[in-house]
């Protein structure tokens, strides 16, 4: 059984990851961290946990959190890069679901998050935590850093074509519609209800802080610089992120369907859907799958990627189960045999 | 390995039972049936099944069935008590889903079903299955009725009252809240998103269906008549019941939630909140549980049960499954561990 | 034209009632106050309400507001009762959406929102805003308590019942629904889509604000005591209202579809559905009419009502507006001709 | 008063149509037609429209449509290009809210929808009711047809730049979002609550028919051939459309606010908003207007529009009461002041 605390169990990531640990036959949750929360049962906050999870948030101790042999941050961006040199040190394996370790470049970091980050020199040995990618850096590391929600989804779906070499990559563009739960659980007038249900609205479209990520991932993969135009939605749910990804492809007789097959066939987690599906949503809701449909717009050169995640599972908590199992030489999907709830 | 077929899979409550049935460990699934979609495969009219279910639906032969342990029905109403009583002469068991064998009276059950039952002999042998109340009968049945979603909610509410001596059952009323999917998958314009979304109505305020077995249910438990009044109503979510439930009781000193509690105590799926808490639907969104909480009206001499399941669990499919689970010597939970999907 | 000014618009019931007297012929809007947001354009906030409302949120100014001829309280509760003398002093009319000239008691007052009344002298004096009870009161008022959502729906929903004669007030029940707009708009986790959508719960059982507004008005109006329960609940919806109402009748012959009609034959905003109907709370979405249906359980003494309104407009804009144009001596249905919008 | 029929009011562009007309002070409502309820008072169907419409709705009588002085079709396709002619002979005028006169083309007409025109003489009369582009043409029609819903938003959010000479048409993107009323009101599994709610997914990927009439619009606006690619969505709402729009711009310099701002000045219905917005769907809800916001995407080429209607109001019933305001030289907007309900 491997060791494992939470630091910052308080939010939709943490309610999820919770949740998944508590149904993982291999992890014994030794603590849940909350400085707000302390002292609170975990379940009393989140009753769907009553009878699956026993304890209570504590305080953020460092002595029990270096007890374990892995700690997942699910805290704010900014926290983690505070707190992982130490636990590393203390033999410490980390995954933070935060955005602290996913940029390789500092001053871009900072850029994006307004504050300078707290452990430049971690940045080149944290692991973009995207399986599909990067399956054995993880295997062998220590720091993981957890891709966010619109950038799994992106990145899974643009893959085959970034790989397949002769794609004009100058003008991608990304529009992608989230559910709410990816804005967090706190108080806010403009994610209530009463804001966001009966609505549809574009946002971040001068600037979000995904952009740099989404790039960063694609030309890595690619070995070139792409041209990158993202558009994140609101859309009134709770939960799934839905990709409408576009680029150009001049070549009219490349076989998307079987480039796409065949990148995926070994994936556990990926599933690309028959010729001329349009997956949704609902299919992935409280599972770790990504699920892709690949398209020619009709009587035009550009191709269409239909790519949806559940935000918090596979955009989130499930990927950072994955990135354990992976970490600790388990069987990559234990704990993450969920069946998505439909309806 | 239990062989089960499933006959009518193609509603909410069959894809519930296909996601449940997926994940338990000691079930071998052997036939789904539709007569619609016959040929086609059930991860295709359910891509949350994708991996998960490679069979295809199947016609419903009866040589197929009779070579099963167990046939779920998850038909409309009329289509078990058909083919039930062959199904058992070839020895195979049978858990109804649908309102077959609910009813123990033919003439009410004719009067409610506008149709003559095609086998009231059976009604006699058929258990109810409210594991809370006829674990034992369960335990020894051939043929198990399970109950409807708002008798589920309402008799696991009223129990312990119903059960404690000298309380006047003369006006219960129940006041019942339920999710679209209720009203299952099929083509209708009355629960098009575009009608039922933002916005709340009471339906069947002068007779509906589950009126008579939530009746049957009660005066079975307490041995008295009961005077009920049933008033559901539709909420525009997918899953959830809330019932509401009210009770006149003259004893002001009764501690209400120790009733509770030790009526509940050794139940695996009835879980009583603390003194004061207001449970939430969600919190048993997919999951197999009741949550019950208990209180005295301020001033009055009503009390107030709130109780919430998860209408194609507890209130279908999961509770098949626990009848399963008990008709076959399983451990009750078997495959019913799955956490609510909170958010 | 009417010189109008609005305290505290920055609300749910604040934008819906300058929705309204944007659209009404006879008003004159002065001034919008709003300490948070001075200087803002009251457009930005609300961008439904560009080309319609030109003024920018200002600092309530006592001269400003002295100007007017009616001003509207859409604030928290507490603030109304401490400018509220100085206005009537300078001869302005006063509405008041807020809770603090409800009640007549103000010991009851203290108990159930915390604070001490400003001013218990002026409660005598304020006129419960319901026009269907008070209208000859309101047309000679200076101060008009507007009446809260739930009270609104449950007064007009029993009134009929409690003029007659001879019926038993014991033990009335309130079941009623809320869309989670009535939750105002603040930031807060309770009301946030991820919470509150799919997902349905009853709260305030112990105790709910609108318990002793709700009896003291069935009290006045019936001249008895009666025995109340209140149990609201939240729907995920936006708008609306859904009462259902339980009260036990001997009286079998008592043609209750006849004793509504009549009742409510003259009221331009309250409408009786024919006989076995269900309202549903779409029909008033965003129009200020009370929707009512009246049933005999079945097999029962028990008589079921079910009324339903918009909480933002007959439960707090529109029926302000209502009583705005009775004191006015306008026609009473200026500016609330709106109709619902369905779907 | 202008006589008007409106044939085929069972939908929900029917009954948003009937919502604008009875608000209309220049209309008189001589008919609303519907084959299956016939019979039956509209009030009945449409609860929101008691107390204003008092008809039944009727059998589609010619003669007394033939009295009439203005015909709506809110039919499905292919039934107003059967009725139209006699109609137009009798010195009746028609709009129509499908799609029978949509597309010049007879041949393209047939390959999109199925059938060989009834009246293909007609297209070349029938003027495209997008007043924002016709206006004068309108003016003098005698048979406009009203442009689809995607179509309205998409044009109004190219049009600037279509009409600023110099910019490569060669690859547009329209990503549009759609609420479910859009799917319209009929029987249906694939738009029910519980298969659309907390869900979304694009369709119509390999085609859509609102492909070809976007296209037309544009390609007669820019006088040249665009390439576009078109994908529509379908979101968790009832109301709006999103449209997300992006163009490859070379020209840096070109002042888009500006050239946005001038070209809508003086129309009535369409808001360029402040740079650097994200227009809600809600802020449209129930009003006529088109909201608009133009961003350039950062470090980037592209464009991008978000345009913004109510699918049932600008996009289908508001629009066609433009157009007849415009067709009888009635003030623009009368009828149509209504503001959008927020929240």
């Amino acid at each position: 059984m491997i060791k494992v605390g939470v630091v910052g169990g308080t939010g939709y990531t943490g309610v999820e990851l919770l949740r998944l640990l508590a149904l993982h036959p291999g992890v014994q949750l030794e603590a849940v961290t909350s400085r707000g929360e302390a002292g609170t049962p975990v379940a009393d906050l989140f009753p769907n946990l009553r009878g699956h999870v026993d304890l209570d948030f504590s305080e953020p101790d460092p002595e029990r959190l270096a007890a374990c042999e892995l700690v997942f941050f699910a805290t704010p961006n900014g926290i983690a890069m505070k707190m992982t040199e130490s636990l590393l040190n203390a033999g410490v394996k980390v995954i933070d679901l935060a955005a602290d370790f996913r940029l390789k470049d500092p001053a871009l970091w900072e850029a994006w998050y307004g504050m300078p980050h707290a452990c430049p020199g971690l940045l080149e040995e944290a692991v973009y935590g995207l399986p599909e990618v990067n399956r054995k850096s993880i295997a062998d590391a220590r720091l993981v850093a957890n891709p966010g929600c619109y950038p799994t989804a992106v990145q899974l779906g643009f893959m085959p074509l970034l790989e397949y070499e002769g794609i004009d990559l100058s003008c991608l563009i990304a529009d992608c519609k989230s559910g709410v739960s990816g804005a967090g659980r706190k108080a806010a007038v403009g994610t209530l209800l009463a804001e966001t249900s009966e609505s549809f609205k574009a946002y971040g479209v001068p600037g979000h802080r995904h952009l740099p990520e989404i790039r960063q991932g694609l030309e890595t993969v690619s070995g070139q610089q792409v041209g990158l135009t993202f558009v994140p939605h609101l859309t009134p749910m709770i939960r799934g992120i839905h990709a409408t990804l576009y680029l150009q492809l001049d070549d009219p007789d490349l076989d998307l369907q079987s480039l796409f097959e065949a990148r995926y066939r070994d994936e556990p987690f990926v599933d690309v859907l028959p010729a001329g599906s349009h997956p949704e949503t609902r299919s992935v809701k409280g599972a770790n799958h990504c699920r892709l449909a690949v398209h020619r717009a009709p009587a035009s050169n550009v191709v269409v990627v239909l790519s949806v995640i559940d935000n918090l599972v596979k955009g989130a908590a499930g990927q950072a189960l994955q990135n354990m199992n992976i970490m600790f030489g388990l069987d990559e999907a234990a704990g993450l045999r969920g069946i998505a709830l439909l309806p």
